[in-house]
């Protein structure tokens, strides 16, 4: 397997610029490309805030510059298939045929980003949680016609730099965790909807209990615990009759804007006053110190 | 309103033992009671597991004599009406006229529960997130017919000795937590049921991503910091109609005898031979520290 010591990073807006840090910030080389005047700046001021050396950095404004001679690449160009169409064929006439092209969208058809390319078989999907600095989530799509190889060589590749890459081996909309977010988010806003809590404290239903537990573990393995000696299988046969209960009766609200404006009225009610930007220093300062608690449990 | 020093724990097994542990450590006097004959041993093992003096607990074998004198009454005996119905009238009998009862039911109608109890209006359920010692959330159900200065006096009691009580206002089942749980691993069992990723994708797709946020805020006020400045207003304009694609998009899965057997053998492959005693005691040391690392970030 190719070792990784260049990447290219195609596309440096917020997400691509968090990707492009987060690379030097791992030792790698980083040769980024995109069209706006501000983005060698987002990058370099991005890099500052984790510590990150930019030595290794270098900007090219055109794309198929910037990917030649790249051991992988990261394209996180706006999410528009006339975008990433105009952009992906062209960069993969100038990689090696072993070099993987991860694509960081969050909505789009593999199979459709594979079309003229070059070894298509190596564009996959490389969705990252956003922000990609901070958050070691990596959803690896492969769809329909992916190549084996280069699969295994961007799981690889994302596990090496410590992210936590995922394999999704068929195409739904949303990929996995969007959808998981959008499940748990849909009964939070039926309940508020039905009066049965406030918006606040429907979240802290969360923050105060079961959140606690998926910060270290997914909801299977949670209740593979909570089934004590029987594990699942207990779980299964105990629990199993309520959690169809509480499913048969989960809604699915309207969000009408009546609804709309008693959730924004709700998190306004919520946040008491505290100012968004404080509020996301306040999440990615825990965020930082919550990864290395969780290096820390494991050690 | 009344200063609580004393807590009656009614019911010892696992989690009257754990809230008896829980208010020793707080400095509160308990007086408990159980029937079984290690329900003494079990809650002075739970308190030495967390550093909790017993010098203030008084163990009774009936409840009666155990609730008296008490400024407070956690009730946590066996989940069935006919159990809990023989208890709390009886007990309701001998306290002041302002004292909350909150029972720990996750499941029964608070409005059968105050059936035949003197001051009915004071019987309110007050549902811990198991381990109690160690989860802050409480759901506190009010119902139809509640007090409102109990439930005041109930919240403000589980406040001052730092758990997090939200307010139920409407009775429906599996309280709120329970429900957002299950509405989140609904989605998780569809995506294993169809191929979509393993066991272990799926759970890592939240505690690598989602999860890591909503241990510090629910996923509303998650939302609300999503939509950058314009917070839930600009979130809900630009990503209900995503938000919406993947609602419509959500499974409801048949847990068959084959998707069972499919949930534990991805369990047991995620678990990787870690026994389930050794997964547990990393999860309590983590929720520990965790919970130390919350209260740091809000200094």
């Amino acid at each position: 397997m190719r070792k990784v010591t260049t990447v290219a990073v195609i596309g440096a807006g917020t997400i691509g610029a968090s990707w492009a840090a987060y690379f030097l910030g791992r030792g790698l080389k980083v040769r980024a490309s995109d069209p706006a005047p501000g983005a060698e700046a987002l990058i370099a001021r991005m890099a500052a805030g984790i510590g990150a050396d930019t030595a290794g950095l270098v900007f090219e404004r055109d794309p198929v510059r910037a990917a030649a001679g790249a051991d992988f690449v990261q394209e996180s160009a706006p999410e528009r298939y006339d975008v990433k169409l105009g952009l992906l064929p062209a960069i993969s006439k100038v990689l090696g045929p072993d070099v993987p092209i991860a694509s960081s969208s969050s909505g789009l058809l593999v199979s459709r980003l594979r079309e003229g390319c070059l070894h298509p078989g190596r564009v996959l999907i490389g969705h990252p949680f956003n922000p990609p600095h901070l958050m070691p989530l990596v959803e690896v799509v492969s769809g329909e016609g992916a190549d084996p190889a280069a699969v295994e060589a961007a799981m690889a590749f994302y596990r090496g730099v410590e992210k936590y890459p995922i394999h999704i081996r068929k195409e739904v909309p949303g990929h996995v965790a969007n959808r998981l977010q959008a499940a748990l988010w849909r009964e939070a806003v039926h309940l508020v909807a039905e009066g049965v809590a406030s918006v606040a404290d429907v979240d802290a239903a969360i923050s105060e209990g079961p959140g606690l537990r998926w910060a270290l573990m997914g909801p299977s393995l949670t209740f593979h615990l909570a089934g004590g000696d029987g594990g699942m299988q207990h779980f299964l046969g105990h629990l199993l009759p309520a959690m169809q209960t509480w499913w048969d009766d989960l809604g699915t609200p309207n969000v009408d804007a009546a609804l709309q404006a008693k959730l924004v009225a709700g998190v306004e009610e919520e946040a008491a006053g505290r100012d968004l930007a404080a509020l996301a220093a306040r999440r990615d300062r825990f965020l930082r110190e919550l990864v290395a608690l969780r290096k820390k449990t494991d050690s």
